[in-house]
């Protein structure tokens, strides 16, 4: 099987400011990137202020399309990382851009790289769902980076690389990782049993534990194969447990 | 003789919009740099719409000094960039970032990377007298950086480099280059003395061709102790050929 990494796409979470979404559009398509994708922007869209700063950009050079949750933005990509400069209570690897792009370019499935909204970052549940955090080197005393100025140090390292050679040779033996809809589905299945199963209890311990299961699930890197499996192994387990109870119950 | 890359200068050459300086000079302190240098700023200093746009970069973190001319703002720099997106029509070696990175660490002087204005680019005059042009790898089709996305470019990357080990040993047998204040000098010299000697013929001609010249010596990497050399020389050619002159008169 021969695969070939994807231009990733860079998703935009809840952007506030058009002016920001433009200047990203506008820096995504100076290194030849046109996959960009907003989550719920806040001034919905199209947004005038975001055509206007794209510099013809937007709409005619880079495609958004806009989706209502993270899920939904994802779902088609093989890998995915969550730009970020604050430290996150999270066991996630922390990727510099150079090993983030070195990535990219070794995984035969589209990336999708987050970005979150100009003041608040990006949310945990958001984080939850990323391989890997992508941080910027940034100084601790003045950390606060512009939307777009985070989008434009991606565009601008992945033709840097392109432009350096060809990406490195993928291992044709190896699966291709699993598209993130395939992975949250696997999480929601595992999930819905576990409530079924009473396990997230007290109901407020729910979203911590769900998200701590998250964060470990994704650092797997599941081929679609190995998702499928799981899958009939929660099944195995849901089955076994009623079949269980119905034991008891007789 | 121990001596140390000193972090670098940016130079906004005759920049325009205010929001533009002020995003530079934030992305700037993003990445702990601070030597923001400005020559000509067309809405004159301080502007209170780049104050605005650098989130608290200025003018308190960031300090920003304006300059009448290139020359000035470079005088005290031992090796100067032009970034610049549009073919040169100039003999100059062509970075891309991460080779002017590499050399800005391994060179025992300050380094002065010159960003043109948003419209116009920088001016030809300016280019020659650069060591090398410093040029991203933007889509042809779609070229036009921002500016402050351009300066973010290379903050980045420096940061990056300094945050992946320590910058190469210099090779302390070596003189460090003269300021670009010594080279000018030595070009204007060099330029009076061809004025007296009647070669910039016809007038029109003359700018171009001191431009060549410039070009030509800048790419020589000059020492100190050089440029003192070359002076005595073109003195003595000058007498000599006052003399010659006198002689003839006789």
């Amino acid at each position: 099987m021969t695969t070939v990494a994807l231009a990733p796409a860079f998703i935009l979470v809840a952007p506030q400011m058009g002016e920001n979404i433009g200047a990203a559009a506008r820096v995504m398509a100076n290194f030849g990137l046109t996959d960009l994708r907003l989550v719920a922007p806040r001034d919905g869209w199209p947004n005038p202020a975001a055509e206007t700063m794209s510099a013809g950009a937007l709409p005619g050079v880079v495609a958004a399309t806009v989706f209502d949750t993270v899920e939904q933005a994802i779902a088609d990509c093989g890998q995915v990382f969550a730009t970020t400069a604050r430290p996150r209570e999270m066991e996630k690897p922390v990727l510099g851009a150079s090993e983030a792009i070195t990535r990219i370019r070794a995984t035969p499935a589209r990336t999708a790289i987050l970005f979150g909204a100009e003041r608040a970052g990006l949310p945990n549940e958001a984080v939850a769902l990323c391989d890997a955090i992508l941080s910027y080197p940034v100084n601790r005393a003045f950390a606060s980076l512009n939307l777009a100025q985070a989008v434009a140090l991606m565009a601008h390292g992945l033709a840097e690389a392109e432009a350096s050679g060809p990406p490195p040779g993928f291992n044709d033996a190896l699966d291709p990782p699993a598209t993130r809809e395939e992975l949250i589905g696997m999480m929601e299945h595992f999930e819905a049993e576990l409530d079924r199963a009473g396990f997230f209890f007290p109901e407020e311990k729910r979203a911590p534990i769900a998200q701590n299961l998250r964060n470990a699930f994704t650092r797997a890197g599941w081929t679609s194969q190995e998702v499928r499996t799981f899958r009939g192994a929660i099944k195995a387990l849901a089955l076994g447990r009623g079949k269980a109870r119905v034991q008891r119950e007789e």
